[in-house]
């Protein structure tokens, strides 16, 4: 038996690529006392990923060189020596990008699949579930009838956020890359309205989205189009800011409205959705019985085997997926 | 006996000008039921003005063309037919750029001069004190050993914020123009350090003046200076947004490094002092002991004659005062 694994092989200078990253083939590890193996069935990618890959001072250390990709995934216990998790035992951790994850169980917790799929747990029950959850009701704190926005709309975070506001009595208005994301957003996700930021009219188009202006933001993006959000904001209006994926590629994206900021009394607000444990329990409880039920819509874009994940990744940072971008690897 | 006002002549194209304004001349205005009339002593000039000028959406209706500048003074009632102002009351109101203003007492408020200065009630009593009281206590919540960063230092709102970060036992780091604001902000108000963003390296010396990097930030500027803040920010940071002066004549003042405040996970909260009046009462409060005894430092820049108060106003906005900006009416 053996593990695969794919390293940060170069930082990449500019855009990444796939030479960025290597395959790698090792032996099985040895399970310790205290340990267990998992075989991971799921990985999640995800932008934060791109930052980490460059060695700059952010809220988590760099991905190492030459060591195994770092993220989470969902598997099976497949051998224990641990006292609390036992074979078989379905996970969710911080595997890494790779077939077979040792463990001592820090951080691996074990959940419950009756009525959801195991890689429910990476998607609208995992970081993009609870990041939508905590933003919506800890940051905008919508009220019925006023407008969110959420950017990256078909995203595994903007899809949820998005039909919480909803859930809130609020008019939801997507911004999303290209037309079938926008009809995505509409008509599946039941947005009241999805503006193209591809088709080259964002600050015309966003503003006919929402006549009685902006309310709250859920903000994956930055750059443009949080300037063009920041143009139609109201009065004591909310910002979550949980993404930023302009710009993750280094480049400098300049904000060109941030003095609506003042002139609207605006409250912005940036989190890690995993420095928010505390909201973890509450979250789960409120999503996972619409995740079941099927009334929370969530999507998923799965590459098939660890060799694609470079590529998959990169399709993720040029907005290429629709929903949660995962990786099956068993 | 005549009224003297300025009136806003024409809107600004890019910076403000002299030009801008007219000086007019016109009767007493007679005082009907339920009004009094108030010999205004002391105005206050105020950056948002500028932004006022303009005919742009904002928190405030623009100023309207061939009418009063608005404004903020301290007088006294010399004709009264109001039910609870007296002649010879002393009070604070929006009583505009003229030396008479009739009133239906609205807004206006009776103030206590027994320890303090009637213009007091202008400065550190006034929309500055009690700005810079919510913005360090409300919004930054700096706690002992934290590094505060407040921009204009050596302006009406910063000088009171730098000495409140003070008092509450952490290091407070001044960003004003020149080396003689500076010197004032060390030596007189009694901050730990002062950067002097004309001195033409910014980044640098706020690195070497936050050795322990920003916690808080009291930002009066915006642009290349809060640039500057959000590259020395520590995790879970907070900014009080009270202004922006860096644009204020329409200029495009881009920001860079607005990628901080996800990297940070920062809080920025922007806020008009008149829509917290709740806070007025406790500020003043906590504010007025220090004023009265000295404790509470702070510096004032008189016109003399309203005549003079454009070029003051302009002054004003090239930080060619320190402190605060008045105009001695009568």
């Amino acid at each position: 038996m053996t593990n695969r694994q794919i390293q940060l092989a170069r930082r990449p200078t500019g855009a990444a690529s796939a030479d960025d990253f290597r395959l790698v083939e090792t032996p099985a590890p040895e399970v310790a006392d205290g340990q267990v193996l998992v075989q991971v069935e799921y990985l999640s990618l995800d932008p934060y990923m791109r930052g980490r890959m460059d060695d700059r001072r952010s809220y988590a250390e760099p991905q190492k060189l030459d060591a195994v990709m770092t993220g989470v995934g969902v598997g099976k216990v497949i051998a224990s020596k641990h006292a609390t998790l036992a074979v078989g035992d379905e996970v969710v951790g911080t595997f890494g990008w790779q077939t077979l994850a040792l463990s001592n169980g820090r951080g691996v917790r074990k959940v419950d699949t009756t009525h959801v799929p195991l890689r429910a747990y990476l998607g609208p029950l995992g970081v993009p579930g609870i990041s939508a959850y905590y933003g919506v009701h800890r940051i905008c704190r919508p009220k019925a009838g006023e407008t969110v926005v959420v950017s990256s709309a078909a995203g595994a975070v903007g899809s949820i956020a998005g039909q919480l506001a909803k859930q809130a009595g609020c008019r939801a208005v997507g911004i999303a890359g290209g037309a079938a994301k926008c009809r995505h957003v509409v008509e599946e996700l039941g947005f009241d309205a999805c503006v193209d930021y591809k088709a080259g009219n964002l600050a015309a188009d966003l503003k006919a989205a929402t006549p009685q202006r902006i309310d709250a933001d859920f903000e994956n993006v930055g750059g443009e189009v949080l300037d063009a959000v920041l143009r139609r904001m109201n009065a004591f209006g909310r910002i979550a800011l949980c993404g930023m994926v302009a710009g993750y590629d280094g480049a400098d994206v300049p904000l060109h409205n941030a003095r609506s900021l003042l002139t609207n009394r605006l409250k912005l607000e940036a989190f890690i959705i995993t420095e928010h444990l505390d909201v973890w329990p509450e979250a789960i409880a409120a999503l996972a019985p619409g995740v079941a039920s099927g009334a929370i819509k969530y999507r998923e874009t799965i590459a098939e085997g660890l060799e694609n994940a470079p590529q998959a990744f990169l399709g993720l940072l040029a907005g290429r997926n629709l929903g949660k971008q995962l990786v099956r690897l068993a």
